[in-house]
C-alpha cells in the first residue's frame, strides 16, 4: 500500500424537498446539512437562508443507511419549486431554438445570477497562502488520496469554511452550504483542489464569490463564463505559480 | 502560463432517447455517439449492440450548439425504457425499507449484473505496463491539464480503446460504448487516470471487465462493490507500485 493507506468513505445521500425526493449523489459522510443546503443554492431552489425552515436526516435510527436521507423543510411562508432544478439541469430546452450549447448555458445562468460586483483587487501572496492553506485543510486526503478539498477565504485571507469529499462538487457545496446555514460572512475566494470546471464557477457565482483559483486546470466553458460573470479565474495554483485565465485585474502584485 | 497552456474544451451534451432528453452532462466534444453509448449502458437503458439502431446529432447544422445533442434510435423492435434510467440513478426507493445506503446500491446493481468470472490471472507487470500506455493515450491532459483518461485493455495487454474528457465518467463512458458500438473483443482491464469511485467500478462490471485500475486511491463503497463482483480493484498504480483493494488472486507476479 502507499502513505495513503485508508479509504475514502462513499455512501449515497438522497436530498429532499418537503419529503419529495430531488436528487441522489454519492458523497463522503458528515457535512450532509451543509451538501443538501449548498446544493439546492447553486441549482436556484433555494436563494436565501430565510427559505430553509430545518434540514435533518430522516427515516429509522435502526435501520441500516439512516443517514444517507436528508429532508429539506422550507422555511415558514416559503414553497420550493423543485422543478427549478429540472430546469437548471436542464436548461430551457423546450423554448431555446439554439438547443444546447455553452453559450445558452451561460445565459440560463446569467438569467438567475447577476455579475459579481467586484471587490478589492487579491493580492497575489495572499492568493497563494490561501493555496496553501487548503492543502492544511485536506486530512481525509492525506490518508486516502481520494478526495477533493476546497474552502472558501475573506477578503482578508482568513479561512471562512472548508470540506472534503469523494465528489468535487460536494466539496464546494459543503462550502457555500456551511456559510449559507451559518449566515457566515461573504468569502471573496473559493479555492478548489482540482480541476475548475464550469459547475464550480457556477456555484462560486451563486454564492457571490469573486474569484475562483484551483490547483489543476480550466476548462473553455469556465473561462467563458467567469469571464461574463466578472469573476478572477486562476488555475495551476503551484508554489509561486499560477496561470489566470479571467479578469486578471482583481489581482494585484505587490 | 503553465506548459499545459491550452484548456480544455467543455460543452454540454443532451442524450436523447427516441426523441426524448434524458440526460444532460458536461463533456468534451468528440466520441459523442461512444459517450451515449457507454451512458445508457452503464444505466441499464441499453443491454446490448442490438439495442442501438443509430446514434446521430440532430438539430440543424445551421443553429449554434448543433453537436451538442444526440438522439439514440432504438433497433428494430426494441423499446428503450427512460424510466430504467431513474430506477438506475435513484435506487428502487420508493419499495426499500432500508432507504438509501451503499448495500442497496450494490444490491441493485447485482440484481441487474451478475458476478464477473475471471478470467486469467493479470500480470503485475503487464497491468503496470497498460498504466503507463494511458498516459500516452492522453495528449488532451498534456496540453490542458483538465481532463480525464480512461482505457480498455484485452488479457494480453493490447489497448482496445481510449479516451479524454473533462469528465471522469465520460471518459469510461466514451470507451465502453466505443467497444460496444464496435462489438470490439471484450476488454479484460480499465484504466483510469484518477480515483476509482462506485460509479467507475459500476461501469467496468456492467462491461464485464474483471479489473480496475487506478493511478489514484478509492472509496470503501468501489472497493465493496468490486469484492462482491469478483473485481480486480487497484490504485496508486505509479512506477512499479501499486495498492490492491480486493481480489488480489487475480493478479500475480512473475
Amino acid at each position: 500500500m502507499s502513505e495513503a493507506d485508508e479509504l475514502a468513505i462513499e455512501e449515497p445521500l438522497e436530498i429532499r424537498v418537503a419529503d419529495e425526493a430531488l436528487a441522489v449523489t454519492m458523497r463522503t459522510p458528515g457535512e450532509d446539512e451543509a451538501l443538501a443546503a449548498g446544493f439546492l443554492l447553486a441549482e436556484g431552489v433555494i436563494d436565501s437562508r430565510a427559505d430553509v425552515g430545518s434540514i435533518a436526516h430522516c427515516g429509522d435510527p435502526a435501520e441500516p443507511g439512516f443517514g444517507n436521507i436528508v429532508n429539506v423543510t422550507p422555511g415558514p411562508g416559503v414553497f420550493l419549486d423543485p422543478t427549478r432544478l429540472a430546469t437548471s439541469r436542464r436548461g430551457t430546452l423546450t423554448t431555446s431554438a439554439c438547443g444546447v450549447c455553452g453559450r445558452r448555458s451561460i445565459d440560463d445562468l446569467l438569467a438567475r445570477c447577476e455579475p459579481v460586483a467586484p471587490g478589492a483587487p487579491l493580492a497575489l501572496e495572499r492568493l497563494l497562502s490561501c493555496v496553501t492553506r487548503l492543502q492544511a485543510e485536506q486530512p481525509l486526503f492525506g490518508h486516502t488520496g481520494a478526495t477533493h478539498g476546497a474552502a472558501a477565504f475573506s477578503a482578508a485571507g482568513e479561512l471562512l469554511a472548508s470540506a472534503e469529499d469523494v465528489g468535487r462538487h460536494n466539496a464546494v457545496d459543503k462550502v457555500f452550504g456551511r456559510l449559507l446555514l451559518d449566515a457566515g460572512p461573504s468569502p471573496a475566494l473559493l479555492v478548489v483542489s482540482g480541476r475548475s470546471s464550469f459547475e464550480i464557477v457556477q456555484k462560486a457565482a451563486v454564492s457571490r464569490v469573486g474569484a475562483v483559483v484551483g490547483v489543476s486546470g480550466t476548462t473553455s466553458l469556465a473561462v467563458d463564463l467567469a469571464d461574463r460573470l466578472g469573476l478572477l479565474l486562476a488555475g495551476f495554483a503551484r508554489g509561486e505559480s499560477l496561470a489566470v485565465y479571467a479578469h486578471p485585474e482583481h489581482l494585484v502584485t505587490t
